[in-house]
C-alpha cells in the first residue's frame, strides 16, 4: 500500500484560528480512491519547520500533500521552501500570469501588482490550474515520490484535488490493483453512542473481521463500516451483510448514509411524495429554515417560515391565542401546537413543524429550566408537541432542537413509531 | 520556551469524517497562554502508531496533549496504549465509577454496562473530571514530561482543558515567567486579501519586527497580530501601536476583534441603543435570522422575522405587492425594498434587513445569474437595496450575502459609509 502524508502549513491553524478542513476533505477523497492517508500534520509558518517535514516525507512515504502558504502575502512561504528543498529556481508561468489578470478583469477590481508573483512556480514542477482563484498548484514528481502543493482556501482547492490531483495520483500509483478498500457511514440521531453499543449486543459477532467505529456528536451517533477484500466484490459482499445486519438491529434511528445530511434526506421525501413544508420557529431562530434552504432544489417544496422570537410577532404572524400564550406560557406544548397548525394552516403546506423553548443561558423558570424545548408538528391528520430536555448550553439546544425537529418529520413521512 | 505537541487519534479524522476542531481549540488556549504548540499530528486508532508518537513526544517535547480515544467501544485504545507505554496498569476509580452511575440515572436512562469500563485509569495518572459526560481524562507526569488525554467529544473536552489542565500546566511551566507572546486578530469583511495587503502599502513598516497574517475566508480577511516582549507591558504597548497603524489605514473594514462575530457585535450596539431589528429573508433563507439568535440575550433586540421562500409567502407574511413581482421579477431592487420595508411596519421594529437572489445551482435567467443578490436595508429615515454578485457555489453565496447583509446593517448604526 502507498503510504501518503499531509501536511497543513499555517500559524494560524496551530493557534486554532481557523479549524483545519483541508485535512478532513482530503483525507477523505484519498481515503475513497484507496490511498488512505497515513499521518496528517499542522506546523507553523517558518521554513525550518517545512524542510524538516518534507525531509521525513522524501524519506518516508510516496505521496506528500501540502496545503496552505501559496497566496500573495509575505507570510506565504511553501513555494520557496519547495524550492529550496529540491534546489530548483522560481520562473514566471505566462498562462497563470495571464489567468491571475483575466481574473481581476472579469470582476471589474484593479488587479494589486503584488499578485504578479503568484504565476512564479518552481522550474521543475506542474502547475495545477486554480480556477476559483489566482494561486496555482505545484506538482512535483522527483523519483518515485510526488509532492504536490495546494492553496488553504477551501473552495479554490477542492476542485484542484478532485480534478487534478486524485486521478493523476490513481494513474501514477493504483495501475497495479492490489487490495480493495471500501468504507461506508450510516447516520443514526436520537439514541445516545452507549445505548447504540449494548443495543449492538456482540460487536465483534456483527463485524467480524471488519472494523466498525462509533462516532458521537451533539446531535447523532455515525457508525462507520470499514471493510477490505481482495477484489471489488468481495469487499462490496463483506459491506452489505454488515450494513444489513446493523440495519436489522438499528434501522429506525439510521436516517441516512456517507454525505446525506438530515435536511437533504427530508427534502428527498418530500419531493419524491409532492408535499410541501412550512416552520415556525422560536427558539431554534432559523437554524431549521436555514437547514432546509442550505439543499439545493428546496424551494421545490419548502414554502416558508416565520422566526418568532418575541410574543408579539407569534401572535401576529401566526394567529396564536393571546390568552393561551398567557395561561400555559410560550413554552409549551399548547402554544408549540398552534405555532405548527397556525403556519401549516396560513401557508397552505402539508406539513410543519414548530420549536418554542429555553436556549439559554438567561430566560429559565422554576418549572422551566434552559433546555427545555417543546417541538411542534402538524399534518392534516394530526398536530402534536412533544417534550425535550436538551442541556445547558445554547449552541448545542439549537442544535439538537433543529435535529430532533427535522428527525420527527422524517419518522412521519416514513410512518416510523416516534420513539426516543 | 517549552516545546507542546498535540495528538489527535481516530481514523475518522484522518479519513475526514470529522474535522478536527478540538485541535483548533487547544491550539488557542496554549497560544493565548504563552505555550504555543509546535506540531499537531492526527493519526489512526491504532496502537502503533500510538506508542511511535508517544516515543516521539517522549523524547522531543516537554507537554503532549492527546485527544480522543476514551470512549467506552472496542476501538478506543488510549488508555490502554498510554499505560502500556508507561508500564502502567488499569485500575477502577471509584469515583469515577460512581459519577458514571450518577450521569446515567440523572438522564433516567439505564447504564449500559459497558460504561463501568469508563472508570479504569492508569495507576499513575490523576483523574481529570468530565463533568459534561462519562470518559474520564488522564494526567500522567513523568519526570519532567507531562501527557495528558482528554475525550474527543468536544464539549466534554473544552471544561476539562479550560479549568483543569490549562491552570495546572501554567503553574508546573511558567513560574519563572520568560518571554511574553501576545497575539490578537482583526477581523474584516467586505475587502479582499490583495486589496487590503496594497491598501497598507510597506508592510514591514507597519507591523516592524512583529508578525502580521492575513487569514481569508469566503466572507472577509482576518488580520493576526503577533508580538514578543521582554514584559507584559511592553508586548503590550507594541501590539497597541500595531493595531493602531492598521485601523488608521483599515478601520472602516474591521467589525470585530478576536472572538468577535459580526452577530455578536451587532447585538451590542443594538442593546446599546436600545434599538430593534427583524429579517424578511428569502435567498439566505432564515441563515440571517439564526446567526442573530445564537448570540445569547439576541432576544432584548430581535423581533423576529419571517423566510418567505416563495413568491406566494412573500405576499401574504410581508404585503408585497404582487403586481411589482410580476413586474421587476421576485429578485430586484424593488422587491428587496419592500421585503425590508414591509417587515419593519408589520414588525414595529427599528430597523430591518432583507435578501432576494439567486443562491443556485438553478433558477438562473439570462439577466439575472446564479450569485445575484439584492439586499435591502430599512429604517424609519431610508430604505434602499444594494445589488451583489458573489459567486456559482450555493453555500458560498448563503454565507455572503448574510455577511454582506449583517455588514450593512453594522455601517448604518455606526454611520460608516456604505462602500464595497
Amino acid at each position: 500500500m502507498i503510504r501518503c502524508k499531509l501536511i497543513s502549513i499555517g500559524d494560524e491553524i496551530l493557534i486554532g484560528q481557523i479549524v483545519n478542513t483541508n485535512s478532513a476533505f482530503i483525507g477523505e477523497k484519498m481515503f475513497s480512491a484507496g490511498m488512505p492517508v497515513e499521518k496528517a500534520v499542522v506546523i507553523g509558518d517558518e521554513e525550518i519547520f517545512l524542510l524538516d517535514e518534507f525531509e521525513d516525507s522524501f524519506r518516508n512515504y510516496d505521496v506528500t500533500i501540502i496545503t496552505g502558504g501559496l497566496g500573495p502575502t509575505h507570510d506565504d512561504i511553501t513555494k520557496p521552501s519547495l524550492t529550496k528543498f529540491f534546489k530548483d529556481e522560481l520562473v514566471t508561468d505566462e498562462k497563470v500570469l495571464e489567468h491571475v489578470r483575466n481574473f481581476f478583469a472579469a470582476r471589474k477590481i484593479e488587479m494589486p501588482l503584488i499578485n504578479e508573483g503568484q504565476a512564479l512556480v518552481p522550474k521543475n514542477s506542474e502547475v495545477i490550474w486554480n480556477k476559483n482563484g489566482t494561486a496555482p498548484g505545484i506538482w512535483i514528481d522527483k523519483g518515485s515520490k510526488v509532492f504536490v502543493a495546494l492553496p488553504g482556501v477551501p473552495y479554490e482547492m477542492k476542485p484542484m484535488m478532485e480534478e487534478f490531483v486524485l486521478p493523476k495520483l490513481m494513474t501514477k500509483f493504483l495501475k497495479e490493483g492490489g487490495k480493495v478498500l471500501l468504507q461506508k457511514t450510516l447516520h443514526t440521531t436520537g439514541i445516545g453512542e452507549s445505548s447504540l453499543f449494548e443495543m449492538f449486543g456482540d460487536v465483534n459477532k456483527l463485524i467480524g473481521n471488519n472494523k466498525l467505529a462509533f462516532l458521537p456528536s451533539a446531535t447523532g451517533v455515525r457508525l462507520r463500516m470499514n471493510v477490505t477484500g481482495s477484489d471489488e466484490e468481495s469487499a462490496r459482499s463483506k459491506l452489505e451483510s454488515m450494513e444489513s445486519r446493523i440495519r436489522e438491529i438499528a434501522g429506525d434511528y439510521i436516517f441516512g448514509e456517507n454525505d446525506d445530511t438530515l435536511e437533504a434526506v427530508i427534502g428527498r421525501l418530500l419531493s419524491e411524495n409532492g408535499k410541501t413544508l412550512s416552520v415556525a420557529e422560536s427558539c431554534t431562530g432559523g437554524k431549521i429554515s436555514s437547514r432546509i434552504v442550505s439543499v439545493a432544489g428546496s424551494s421545490d417544496y419548502y414554502l416558508g417560515g416565520v422566526c418568532a422570537y418575541s410574543n408579539q410577532e407569534k401572535v401576529r404572524l401566526l394567529n396564536l391565542n393571546e390568552e393561551d400564550i398567557r395561561k400555559f406560557g410560550a413554552v409549551s406544548s399548547e402554544v408549540a401546537i398552534q405555532m405548527a397548525a397556525g403556519i401549516r394552516q396560513s401557508t397552505g403546506s402539508d406539513y410543519a413543524l414548530s420549536t418554542t423553548g429555553i436556549a439559554g443561558p438567561g430566560g429559565a423558570t422554576k418549572d422551566k429550566p434552559v433546555g427545555l424545548v417543546w417541538i411542534g408538528f402538524s399534518s392534516a391528520q394530526k398536530s402534536y408537541a412533544l417534550e425535550f430536555h436538551f442541556g445547558n448550553r445554547r449552541d448545542i439546544n439549537i442544535d439538537r432542537a433543529s435535529q430532533r425537529a427535522l428527525e420527527i418529520l422524517r419518522r412521519e413521512l416514513m410512518n416510523i413509531k416516534i420513539k426516543f
